[in-house]
């Protein structure tokens, strides 16, 4: 079918079956949702846009991309950062952005109902009231969706004690390539009743399926935590601190560093009174499981690993709005790297390996040598109890050679992460950005059940192609 | 090929490639290895039996069942309860049972790397010394193997706090139908490239691959529990009480219940000491996350609950000797129930339905009401403050019209626990015995999804047929 006779089809076929409103052909709006928030990545040639209030409008838009053969390219609140919502030619957008209810709250099961577009915090605030809590808290926390959350399966500070958003996920509905609704798993707190096929789509970036609604695991109002900060003169240092205290049995809620460009970067963009003349930082928190005992233990535990390995400062606070605004600051690296960038040639690409802890110090290593090598500044934000590294390459955007060298460099790194044991990503996803890599990762095997599955589930390649399977 | 070709090719081809003394064809082992601990699921026609001592062994005997297309059944120490380990007519039983080997305990990292074959109590007592334990503790801790628990997704008493062996699974070796050898998974605390494929190979009863490497997330040692026993006069009541604790936002690390029948057969079996005029029992603990303090509120909490609905008696025990002989008589159940049918005709068959905790009360009823209708005896275990319960039917198995009396009660209990909510298997798994119903619990979509993703992966249904898949 020609492209213009694509575009008849959808506006009469699929529009005639969609809810009022749902479908948005208008060019600006459909470029408009054409991306995320990752670099380098085309976005070129949606088609239309389906606004999906319904999963009836989700299954009808598969069943006409089915019959069309047409590519569907699922989407949350669009704040990935790896390029797994863009457009890829002829697509249709397929936003969850719309569907934003909170479907229920079972207090006695521990758990909520939510359709997929609703905003990470968002849920958290509705839990409040019910004295229950829902861990999982990328950075994105205040503008993701928890549908994106499920596809990426996303992580965030918390993980270190509470796990990764499959941690969490009880059940899915599941619309499938060709638009059946299947409910997979259970909202029963075990269940073995066939394959565990949650975890297959939790993940899957929306390859294999559009996830319609989740049941979540919920826990009791997370506690309130005592907060310490350790200053070291370099990266490597308060990584040893951090493989000592996570070796001595300690259970931090939160276990974050950064390095000393970092905290200037933050700084400078707004006064968050971080030291930094320091070349590292080390953000712990213990909420002892609820005993202010255990978390004095865990915090003092935490000052005399950092001393062991030469901190120049330890400070604690038990003051809940000072430890809110260390959180804060350190939630404010993303903002504070962007405002460096616009000052400094616009370019910043974000990293995400996760290494083994005790590998950390050689990977810090290793960034420096990237660093020379490129004469490029690297600057690198950690959740470091997790291994989980998070390093940014600024570059002057209008310079092909600058630009040559940042991909480069970004490149190097995944290298680093895979030689140190690690994985290209812990918790930003392949999408287009890093298909390449994930072959470079998996095993044969790996990729050949990948390919298996992926062909098993969407036969004919309408699901979000050209990206996490674009090379297995 | 004829079936005494094929024992010929066996013998030669496949014993050619072996370890030494890895295949055996002696009828009479063969014979003792056909089977599980299920009752009424067929074991017969197995060819011969693979005791692989290396991944080699595995990989050899998939890639020759390949080529002659003979089923191959993976076994781990054969103590499952539905038929999965179970000899299908011309197959090779494929038993990990040799493998045991611990190949690394990385402190810093909390992981342990273990051959599929260690049993599960074993890999507990291997990681005191260390400072580390590893949850998850089905019933049959003390004779059940990783690679098994990894098989089924193995649950146990300490769940409802601690989570279930998928829980657990960082990264797995897994030999796929061809004979290829693939690692998925990452070893790092997070990891996202790439399908989440141990989620889907956790529970796939060997019929996907055979997992022959288990990597595992570790905890710090457990703290020592507080313990809390209250009776009532039916299980109704004790179903309440949970419901109230769990709803409150406690977090027992272990929350059982017998009913009466249960007690008396305890007691009947050996003289444990416990209330057996009570209708029911809850044994709960609190751990408190290593404080004391919260451990004494939560289980404080308890009894207050407990009294609340009409409890008659509710004691505490502090002494971790009189702890553990109170679980040691929770864990005695079984070994009673099958005491008490070898003076009873013979028969015990295990149910394993898991519901919603608000739905246990009427389930109990539903229960009732089966063992009025059946004449036959019922007794019930629970990990409560999961749902998940165990109800045993009890039959003379001489008595063909009492066989299928039970085998009526025992269908109509998954029955009733689909009506209200909850899933044919908390944990026990599929296997033959459930397989017809696992397709009255799974819908359309994810039959469709189970057929596609199993012809994916096991192209010439060589991995364990007749079992999981056999009526999807």
């Amino acid at each position: 079918m020609e492209p213009s006779d694509l575009i008849s089809s959808i506006r009469t076929e699929l529009g005639a079956v969609l809810s009022d409103g749902a479908l948005v052909t208008d060019p600006d709006v459909v470029g408009s949702h054409s991306r995320d928030q990752a670099l380098w990545c085309p976005d070129d040639g949606a088609l239309a846009l389906v606004r999906a209030r319904t999963i009836e409008d989700v299954q009808e838009t598969m069943r006409f991309a089915t019959r069309h053969r047409v590519p569907v390219v699922p989407q949350g609140a669009r704040t990935g950062l790896s390029g797994g919502a863009n457009a890829v030619p002829g697509c249709l957008l397929l936003s969850l952005e719309r569907m934003t209810r909170v479907l229920g709250i079972d207090a006695g099961e521990r758990t909520v109902t939510v359709e997929p577009g609703i905003i990470n915090q968002d849920l958290k605030d509705a839990l409040v009231e019910h004295g229950l809590s829902y861990p999982p808290d990328p950075g994105s926390v205040a503008i993701s969706s928890i549908g994106g959350n499920v596809a990426t399966n996303a992580g965030g500070l918390c993980c270190v004690k509470y796990g990764v958003t499959r941690d969490y996920v009880r059940q899915l509905r599941v619309v499938l390539a060709d638009g059946t609704l299947t409910t997979i798993g259970t909202t029963t707190a075990k269940g073995v009743a066939g394959l565990d096929l949650r975890g297959l789509f939790v993940g899957s970036e929306g390859t294999l399926g559009v996830v319609v609604e989740v049941t979540l695991r919920l826990v009791p109002t997370l506690p309130q935590p005592l907060t310490a900060v350790a200053t070291f003169a370099d990266l490597r240092h308060a990584a040893a601190a951090v493989a000592d205290l996570m070796t001595s049995g300690a259970q931090p809620s939160l276990l974050e560093s950064m390095d000393g460009t970092t905290l200037r970067m933050i700084n400078a963009y707004r006064d968050m009174g971080l030291d930094d003349e320091a070349g590292a930082m080390l953000l712990m928190q213990s909420d002892g499981s609820g005993d202010p005992q255990t978390a004095r233990v865990e915090v003092e535990a935490f000052a005399a690993f950092a001393e062991a390995n030469e901190a120049i400062d330890v400070v604690f606070s038990e003051d809940p709005a000072d430890s809110a605004a260390l959180v804060a600051a350190r939630r404010l690296a993303q903002t504070a790297y962007e405002h460096h960038a616009q000052s400094h040639g616009g370019g910043q690409l974000l990293d995400d390996v996760c290494l083994p802890r005790h590998r950390l110090p050689e990977f810090y290593d290793r960034l420096d040598e990237i660093a020379a090598e490129t004469g490029l500044t690297l600057a690198v934000v950690a959740h470091a109890g997790d291994g989980n590294t998070h390093p940014s390459i600024f570059f002057d955007a209008s310079d092909p050679q600058d630009v040559a060298r940042a991909d480069a460099a970004f490149d190097r790194i995944m290298e680093v992460g895979l030689e140190l044991g690690g994985t290209i990503t812990g918790e930003h996803g392949v999408g287009y950005l890093k298909r390449s890599w994930l072959a470079r990762e998996l095993d044969e095997g790996s990729r050949q059940v990948h390919r298996a599955v992926k062909a098993a589930l969407d036969p004919l390649g309408i699901l979000n192609p050209g990206k996490m399977f674009a090379d297995l």
